[in-house]
């Protein structure tokens, strides 16, 4: 039988069980859903088990398990290490999604659900993808190992350590990744950058009690005006970052990487009527995917403070609070990215007013030749599939393991992604084109057997 | 017998009903507390008819009830109004009150509960001062209105109404409400301005949905920037509101006003530590007294959008929110206020984003001169009490209904307030020092029997 029948015949099977998958809520954010963390980690672990890996172990670590599986009967042929998460972001707001994020639902040849694209529907793929080939050839066409976190949305804090005291067990020639999107619907492209992270808490605080408005406004400071006006002074007006020392070890486009850029031939307008937006905004002098593929970026992702509630109250808050993540590029350091954002917060904090900052999690940037031998089978294998193509592109998100990877075993790393940019990863109602999962599990195949 | 030993007699007695009156939780502000607002208003209404209060009625409105009670008669003498409030300010943050909001504690001689100093605790005066004199006498010296609402934390939306339908029933020649301070500790003060009061809720929205700061970031806008960059184009850097035309109506402070300002002889130094703040702040060139006194502020309450829960969130946010309310003096016109920040606000809003505004209360600012003879009578009063004579002041609070009262019934309006500023009115602990307690019976029943 071939594949494509093979996986026409097993599709709702398929379907069925990936739902399953989905209503597991393994927030990793959140303390609170430890056990669901678990379940969903135990669920991989037997999905692998079932295809006909070997070795499956759920391994402890400080944080949430990771899922380790192999098959290793191909002598002399390449190994591959299949890299994926089974956490998925917190689903806040959640009156914005439509059906429930963990009541996974189709419509319109799209399933729905919190993790459905990022990361469980490209997970999902591979081990099926394996299941095929062992269940239709009874033998695979290189040495395959997963490895399987459950940390990936909160910068796998615990995955390096795991990785370092494991290398033996993990050494591979290459690690493979779906994690990434296509460009567009029909158009596949292998990321070949991904920014780096660093991100950070700020509150500002100013008097010991919340103060009238009356009694006080004009006379005292605001924990808001201080928050705002310091977050204000972050960017320029032409929405470059105005920190001191803040694009060190940013490399300049290259003209030939804008090129490579020029070939995604992204449409802009496209863009701004999909996002219902009048005009796009970022760094003068470089187009969107210039923008997010290779310039660095600081982002407010949470601001508040005083009174939410329904109506008007008077107060003067004496507390505010922004959470702040950068994505980083080239050789950015997320450490010194942060100290020189501590030291411009510090130094720009109005008088009468505090500022106290929790840092938080650190990646580097990571990039790829795309002539790279890996690279360029992966290619093939989208053309077979897909009958076009992969373009190379430069991602703008952050797997930080990826850097890790390719760092401490050596590898070259794959990121062969079956997503949409539009799919909502991270927002309400994410979701999985099904034209990509049949696609995507066809594309593996042939990835595995021309290797 | 004497009214200091009547009112020790009845203190306990006192204190408990009072107690009584502040577990209702009458926060105006709050649909989900129409019920309590009708149990506070009947309250009250019980309270003047047990101290021989006549014509006593709770009078429906298209909001809460507004409870009216009347003793006329000492004919060819003043009539008095006494004017009031039974609602009072949510509560929010609860988790930073002591003993909690509606279950009144008292502690090193003051009485912790909302709703202590502003208003419950200071009607509760009147209505005994009055049934004192009438348990003692048999009679009053004045005559006496009362008009006890419950709105004037959301600035009285039916009380002008009311006032003109009822300007007979109403009609005075004094109106006296204790809803202010003293200066500080034994200072007693009597306001002789209120600022008035305009406000708004902006919302700035960007795209249709929210997006991953990585696929995303730096190149869309973000609406908490679009709004923060918003925000803190309303000042300019030396505390002054940077709307054109926000000033309009505002008169220079006086040689002889500023003469007063400097007879409060306000300890900057001792707020600040009291506050627990490194430094004051507000608009170049101004004393707190006259800041907060004499010129207008516009202030931020609340703050929000994005990410508000445990860690990071890659998230760039599709909206972003912002309370704001302005304190107004002199001839400043609410409405022309509001105008004018609409205009800023649309005219400043970053490309790509967009600003949708919701106008607020409205009220204007309130003045009397300190010559009038009901005010020095009051100043007699304090005198005899506190052994020391009232400072007139101008408060920076606003009562919107002063202004009204003035207008409407065409009569001086005395504010003699038994409050103190520190005792957090609209914050959490609020509440009312028991020695202007005891004071404030003495110095009304001292007002009315002077008048």
């Amino acid at each position: 039988m071939n594949y494509t029948t093979y996986f026409q015949e097993l599709r709702e099977q398929h379907l069925d069980e990936l739902k399953h998958f989905l209503t597991i809520p393994s927030i990793s954010a959140l303390s609170n859903h430890k056990k669901d963390m678990n379940e969903a980690a135990e669920w991989v672990a037997a999905k692998l088990e079932k295809a006909g890996l070997e070795q499956v172990k759920v391994h402890p670590t400080d944080g949430h398990p990771i899922v380790y599986a192999e098959h290793l009967h191909a002598p002399g042929k390449p190994t591959v290490l299949i890299y994926g998460h089974y956490d998925v972001q917190p689903v806040d707001p959640l009156h914005l999604w439509e059906t429930p994020p963990f009541e996974p639902t189709v419509r319109d040849g799209k399933l729905y659900a919190r993790g459905a694209t990022d990361d469980k529907g490209q997970i999902y793929l591979h081990i099926k993808a394996v299941e095929a080939i062992l269940n239709q050839e009874k033998a695979l066409p290189v040495n395959v190992k997963f490895c399987i976190e459950g940390e990936e949305e909160i910068s796998s804090p615990n995955l390096p350590a795991f990785m370092e005291a494991n290398e033996s067990m993990l050494a591979a020639d290459v690690v493979l990744i779906s994690d990434t999107s296509l460009l567009e619907k029909g158009k596949p492209a292998i990321s070949t950058g991904l920014r780096g992270l660093c991100s950070l808490e700020v509150t500002v605080a100013t008097a010991n009690t919340d103060l009238h408005s009356g009694s006080f406004g004009g006379g005292v400071p605001n924990a808001l005006h201080a928050l705002i006006s310091l977050l204000d002074s972050l960017h320029d007006d032409k929405g470059r970052v105005a920190i001191d020392g803040f694009y060190d070890g940013v490399p300049e486009i290259s003209p030939d990487m804008r090129e490579e850029f020029l070939k995604q031939n992204h449409n802009e307008e496209e863009l701004k009527k999909s996002l219902g937006l009048e005009a796009l905004y970022g760094e003068e002098g470089y187009s969107f995917v210039e923008r997010t593929g290779a310039r660095p970026t600081l982002e407010l992702n949470g601001v508040y403070g005083g009174f939410q509630g329904e109506g008007t109250k008077t107060v003067i808050p004496k507390e505010a609070h922004a959470k702040i993540t950068c994505r980083l590029v080239g050789d950015q350091d997320p450490s010194y990215v942060l100290d020189k954002i501590v030291a411009h917060l510090e130094s720009h904090i109005q008088l009468g007013a505090k500022v106290l900052i929790k840092r938080g999690e650190k990646a580097r940037a990571f990039n790829m030749d795309p002539s790279n031998a890996m690279l360029q089978k992966a290619a093939d294998a989208y053309e077979t599939v897909y009958g076009t193509r992969a373009l190379f592109t430069k991602d703008g998100g952050s797997i930080p393991i990826v850097e890790t990877f390719s760092r401490v075993l050596g590898a070259p790393v794959v990121m062969m992604g079956f997503g949409l940019p539009d799919e909502n990863l991270h927002a309400p109602n994410e979701h999985f084109n099904l034209e990509n999962f049949d696609k995507g599990l066809l594309t593996i195949v042939e990835f595995l057997k021309q290797l």
